[in-house]
């Protein structure tokens, strides 16, 4: 393995309090050294070790690869009219899932994988190493064991989100269509995720339908996570805390309670500003989470309908304008915080023995990915201590 | 001059309504052809004239050029902390117009132009192919007119704002300071400008004093543009309309007779949403203001203290989100909009005997730059015909 230091960094966020200062653990004047995959050794430039190749930072800084706990990569289309149409405050007849369902339906492996791919390479450009992604567009267990395995071909973080919505087939049959997912398309599926996950909502799955789909997946090994009062109170955020759930995601609207279960537990929030962005929904209240000692995460929720976004910049510079986050929260929050929600020790942070996934910007201080919005300020992708190309 | 074709285009937003649907003229299937720095020929694909050379768009949306009618891009230093502070809902002593001009005023001619490059080559790749540059951190007859003889070397469209603040030595005699922007500095920089812009708020400059530095500029031969009512209602905007100014800008906080005045006037209110965005400020609403029938522009207001972003996409995203402009109308005002806002008929569109500023996006349409916000869209950008180097 070659080693290869990365010289002259203004301003490195490990994401070790021991290794600097602050949460972040942020070294003024550093360097980093790669040995091939892993993090080798990380310290102040000029007390780095030899190394076989450099790269020189020149003042600028570098923090670790984004880590996208929550994203709906497998679909084909996309639904262009439909946003048009509710950003002009009109009805709009057709969209919704189902129109992506039928679309990912109708297409070729080749076409999901083709889209897939490029969406995954969108996001690494953008300083994303690890991203999460879901099934949830096929609703029969062919369709879903498909996206599961071709979800698996771009990421180890895979998914098993049949119960994203009930599926059209049986719109007068939810409880058949409950049984299908923790029946059949569960032994399709689990060998080819990790997670269990629905969406628990009003309009799609109520409290006791969900404990079926996340209980069925957990007797098969899979780990649930849980979208969780998004578009209203409800039972989702209590339902993964006591199924002790990876994370709970969206948390747009929390009682008291909520906070408190997701507080006194190892169960992560996962904000997904993207999502009330391009719906003109009120965004969920970080700041309420991070008082009362919730872990957070922050991630894109990238899907065709609601948030069409791979930016992980984005939902940064949006959680600090509009979710109470400091801009060092929110950088945690979509590294550190992401690593935590996919129970992840080796990703979001700059330590010896980490996987050299790290980004540098064009910029020198991560504070710019909120003070300077919407700037393509990622210069420099490794993803496992290899160049992402741009 | 080599002729050069643009074939396989989706969707090419023209921007004339006699082109193609709707006010933005858009043709499906199009294809451009340029002649040297000008368009030669605009319409649909399969019948366009031969060409000396070929880009194959490929089923992706074209559309022009925008133009950032708004920035003040001559500067040194920039406000982290201060940023920083104030999304942490702290107070920051320091801070503030000032901190940029003493670092602008300590900075060299090679210092300021290295920035102003930067930021004007950031601005460009994100698709920016005309930017207004502004004076105002100098505040000083010779750190004046440096700051606009600079802006001249990398745009056309400079403005003169030594009414941007109050001079720091001036602070107890701000009518001294108003005789001096009137006399000696508007006679060092008259030479140097195209236009004459006063912040006109309190806190700045009253409507009185407005009024001053804008006629004292236009009996030079400059050409009047105003902020107005940026921080609260003022005179800004009338002061603005009565003086035929090409544009007034923020127009966050306006009355009904201020939309009236706009509406029957040829004055553009430009919005620039990266001040809003970057201060926690409401919006303005340009819902109210195109439903009166005023012209609207969306620009970026780039600088170091409210609003350091390049990125006219981020800007139509949230236009879009937070301003009731449709995707359509957010694009058209970044781009035709911009270009009433500076007078000019050239650009903004694309036309045949138009400047050949062109943008291909990595989407099929222009409603992409709403619909996936934060992701870097613009692939190729073409400016008065030439490749913008990535
Ligand atoms: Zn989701
Ligand atoms: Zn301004």
């Amino acid at each position: 393995m070659a080693s290869f230091l990365i010289d002259n960094i203004a301003s490195l966020v490990t994401n070790d309090p021991s290794l600097g200062d602050g949460p972040l653990g942020v070294l003024r004047d550093a360097a980093v050294v790669l040995d091939g995959e892993r993090i080798a050794w990380v310290g102040p430039a000029g007390d780095a070790p030899p190394a076989d190749a450099r790269h020189d930072a020149a003042g600028r800084a570098v923090i670790p690869g984004f880590v996208d706990s929550h994203a709906h990569l497998v679909f084909a289309g996309d639904r262009t009219d439909e946003f048009a149409a509710r950003m002009a405050g009109q009805a709009y007849a057709a969209g919704g899932i189902r129109t992506t369902v039928a679309a990912t339906r109708a297409a070729t492996d080749e076409a999901l994988a083709a889209n897939l791919e490029r969406l995954v390479a969108e996001a690494a450009r953008q300083g994303t190493t690890l991203i999460e992604c879901k099934s949830g567009y096929g609703l029969t267990v062919d369709d879903e064991a498909r996206a599961l395995r071709l979800a698996g071909q771009v990421t180890d973080e895979v998914t098993y989100l049949g119960a994203h919505v009930v599926a059209p087939e049986y719109a007068d049959d939810p409880a058949g269509y409950v049984d299908l997912v923790t029946g059949p398309m569960l032994d399709a599926c689990a060998p080819h995720a990790r997670w269990v996950d629905v969406f628990c909502e009003r309009g799609a799955f109520d409290g006791d339908q969900a404990r079926a789909v996340l209980t069925a997946g957990m007797a098969r090994g899979l780990v649930p996570r849980v979208h969780a009062n998004q578009l209203g109170p409800g039972p989702g955020v209590q339902l993964a805390v006591e199924l002790g759930a990876a994370s709970a995601d969206h948390c747009t609207h929390l009682t008291d309670a909520d906070i408190d279960a997701l507080a006194g537990s190892a169960t992560v929030a996962t904000l997904l500003p993207g999502a009330e962005f391009s719906t003109r929904a009120a965004y969920p209240d970080a700041r309420r989470l991070l008082d009362a000692g919730a872990t957070v995460a922050l991630s894109t929720d990238c899907n065709p309908g609601s948030s069409f976004t791979t930016s992980v910049p984005f939902c940064i510079a949006v959680a600090v304008r509009e979710m109470g986050m400091t801009p060092d929260e929110a950088v945690w929050s979509a590294t550190a915080g992401g690593a935590a929600a996919l129970r992840r020790t080796d990703v979001g942070r700059i330590t010896p023995g980490a996987r050299a996934d790290l980004v540098e910007l064009d910029a020198p201080s991560h504070v710019h990915l909120a003070y300077r919005p919407g700037v393509p300020l990622v210069r420099t992708v490794w993803r496992q201590g290899a160049l992402v190309g741009t």
